[in-house]
């Protein structure tokens, strides 16, 4: 297929900008529109949360730059890697690789701080980087839950729900990647499927496999069948999120993916997890001043990879229960911490994949959206662009969660409107309607009102606002029930977007010839 | 009983200060201090989010500028606040009250900055004003639920109940108002019984009636049997929480309440409830120009009823269905205007009271804790310095939940530990733990860890943080039963703080003698 086939995204940089500006996007928008249109990403109306001074940044960084010159960082099954390190200038000692400060800065300066992932549908293209917020689905749980049949062990046809749950959201941007494990389809063989899934039921961006560098490769081939090969050598279509095995060790498994991606020219998410106590400090400082470490060290071997390769700083600060010695997700210092991750990556000048909404519940009741809601408050303060597991996220992120999914989703279009601040003009400020309506008298008929109303509030599916009477007569729903309800509706109602025949055949044949290729493999 | 009975606060300011700082001031208690110990009130270590530039507040104060001057405020039902306008040089009109702009500001100068609080017992002191965060429980409902028996009219008993949960609770500083509306005491006597068992039950600081002047009066009195008539009209001792009846009318209720506060020496909190829309503009903007002008006008005629009187500038955004015109809590617009709202009360100089753990709800589920969280986060963003409706908030304010108080008393546990920031010292960056670590071994057993995991992370009492099958073992509970379990037990657990017998004895004649000089009235 030829790139001539691929629809640019349509119109300008600056119309995007407008259309995707929260309310103002949303005025913008016709009178036949819903009361809030979809936007393809948001573009942040308010500042981030900036939390710390200079001097403590600057001890964090040095901190970091410490632990790269003094420690090190082992790269273990990759000598590629350890090639590019040496070539670079670095300390390689056997797998151990030391780096001077300023060394993986400079590296860094070829990466993009803003990219474009195309999408499919070009309406659905996002940008990854600068003021842009874009929310993707939940990433690995090996089971999936809901209330009627409550815990068990993903499949290829949950795997296929979520992302048409996710498409049907007018509230996510991106398709995500693993949300949940296809424990049905043989471990060697289900990125294909993942993959073809994302392609066919969604019309969004999405993300690859990174479990082994032929996984990762074959992802990045169907992107090719779909976009075209000189399309995806020139822009990022897909993205992949390596993890480091923290702390300070980078397995081969990844960095062979990492690079894979890089080397295709698409964007690696480099994302530490570290349970502080256990893989890094119990202190917040340190964790953060490692995971800058391992962060900066993934990003620059993206560089030197391919020069200029796009690539996202992540990150996952996690806490843990010191008296059970269990993981806890959505817990204060994190959500803290993930404050200054925000500045540090703006120093850098790189895209910010940071938080979530992490919960350890493992139902979707008030624990998980107190601790949901905190922790994705904390991804869009910090300014992070791409906000991986937006939805969904349960039980430590062991299980995903039908109706978190759905009352998450919701949370999300509530973010449109926060993100979207408080706007002063002439219109907002209403001093016309203060002269209207006057003293003591109310506002709901007056001209201003009338003008404003369908664009002022944030209109949730999921939370019952009605009166106390009219709810108990109603049923006296839960939310959970309520968001049980809704995703069965959307399922129902589902419609896949329209893909080219020939498009399709392409796919399945790859898919066909690449599994028949290798025996199934279960492990 | 004499000023000399009434102890000082322990130790200065200075040494307050230290005590209060979240884990920094855990970090200095005792070992043999449970692992989050109290602290009185929180003096923040994170910025506010400002999130507004200084032209956009210099348009909103203009427009409140314009509002009090263009179209002003009505005074009714108190010939002494007219009085008050016209000394100042205010035009006022009849009931109509107009302000040149710049007038109020010059009169708000006289009010403190910030101001303390004294409680009967003085370790419960709070510092209003500042960095500090004072956590109080929700107020004026006049339902009470709970998981067994539902929702039903609150009565004293309630009302005990509620303060005896607070006063249990080391998250909570303050032992809050009309906790919820005690309906089987008649309303004109009940403000007796409420201030009596603030005094009784609890050993915090609290707030009086304001629905009638005498009942202010009477509530300032019970405080001076406590206290000592001399002391209190030095000192803060009691709060009265006084609302605008927007759009741009003071009721007499509440300017006589407001007035008797002020004389007393007492601070009000001064309150506009908009609902956008209704009460006010339906866009943030002019509701917040609309806000910022009525909260001036009562918190400038406390200085000119009593110059220097200690004052809270207040605030209630919220907003409506415009589905079905019920008015919304905890919903994104009014939780990213308070950040705003923080700002224009520090440009007056003034301590804040704003947003709270806000839902419409009518159940302790998902829906509650999401609109809670968000908007209980932005009043601690916001900079506010007293929060009131920090716990129990459910059903637009027309149910306290017992459920929910819990809960929320267990956030604002959270909230000690992020308010704290991420802090940055040799210790906490734990350089030397790396280098005890190494690469690819785990923190759980270093030095590093062994010194800090007592303070290290936040420690739930209501979520569960176990793994699904322990969880699934333990009988599946969700958050709200296991909240219903802890008030339940925590009432049975609780203790009277100490009372002086000969203050309680005098609070007691003093109740029996106001309640015999009238009739009951239920209305």
């Amino acid at each position: 297929m030829d790139t001539a086939d691929i629809a640019e995204p349509r119109g300008s940089r600056g119309q995007r900008r407008e259309r995707a500006g929260g309310r103002d996007g949303r005025r913008a928008g016709q009178g036949a529109q819903p009361l809030h249109h979809k936007a393809p990403y948001i573009i942040r109306n308010i500042p981030t949360y900036d939390i710390m001074g200079e001097e403590s940044l600057l001890r964090i960084e040095d901190t970091a730059d410490r632990i790269l010159a003094e420690i090190g960082i082992e790269f273990r099954d990759d000598p590629v890697a350890l090639e590019h390190w040496k070539s670079a200038g670095a300390d390689v000692d056997g797998l151990l690789v030391r780096f001077e400060p300023g060394m993986l800065r400079e590296i860094l300066k070829s990466a993009p701080a803003s990219f474009t992932q195309h999408a499919r549908n070009p309406a659905n293209n996002v940008e990854i980087g600068g003021k842009s917020v874009v929310f993707a689905p939940a990433y690995g749980s090996p089971f999936v839950m809901d209330l009627d049949k409550g815990r068990r062990y993903g499949t290829i046809e949950d795997f296929r729900n979520f992302i048409k749950l996710a498409q049907s959201s007018p509230w996510l941007h991106h398709s995500g990647g693993t949300i949940c494990e296809p424990v049905d389809v043989p471990v060697n063989k289900r990125h294909l499927d993942m993959v073809y899934a994302h392609l066919k039921y969604s019309d969004r961006c999405f993300m690859g496999s990174v479990t082994a560098e032929n996984r990762a490769e074959e992802s990045i081939e169907m992107a090719r069948i779909v976009f075209g090969r000189d399309f995806v050598d020139r822009n990022c279509v897909i993205l992949g999120n390596v993890n480091v095995n923290s702390p300070l060790v980078w397995d081969g498994t990844m960095t062979h993916a990492l690079r894979a991606y890089a080397r295709a020219n698409q964007a690696a998410v480099i994302v530490p997890f570290i349970l502080g106590g256990a893989m890094g400090p119990v202190t917040n400082a340190g964790a953060i001043a490692q995971s800058l470490a391992e962060t900066m060290a993934g990003c620059a071997l993206t560089q030197l990879e391919r020069k200029g390769a796009p690539v996202i700083f992540g990150n996952f600060l996690s806490s843990m229960s010191l008296r059970s010695g269990s993981p806890t997700f959505g817990t204060p210092e994190p959500a803290i911490g993930s404050m200054v991750i925000g500045q540090l990556a703006r120093r850098l000048n790189l895209p910010l994949r940071c938080a979530g909404n992490f919960s350890n519940s493992k139902l979707p009741d008030a624990q998980a959206m107190n601790e949901g809601t905190m922790s994705m408050l904390s991804a869009v303060h910090c300014g992070a662009n791409f906000i991986l597991h937006s939805a969904g996220f349960l039980d430590g992120l062991l299980s995903m969660s039908y109706e978190k999914f759905v009352m998450d989703a919701d949370f999300c279009g509530a973010l449109h409107s926060y993100l979207a601040g408080v706007v002063v003009d002439d219109n907002t400020l209403a001093l016309d309607a203060f002269r209207e309506v006057g003293v003591g008298k109310h506002f709901l008929g007056c001209a201003h009102t009338m003008e404003n109303y369908q664009t002022a509030f944030w209109d949730s599916a999921i939370a019952d606002n009605e009166p106390f009477e009219k709810w108990d007569i109603a049923g006296r729903t839960d939310a959970a029930s309520r968001a049980n309800k809704r995703w069965k509706q959307t399922l129902a109602d589902y419609e896949a977007p329209p893909m080219d025949e020939a498009t399709d055949q392409a796919l399945l044949e790859y898919m066909e010839r690449t599994k028949a290729a290798q025996a199934d493999a279960w492990y």
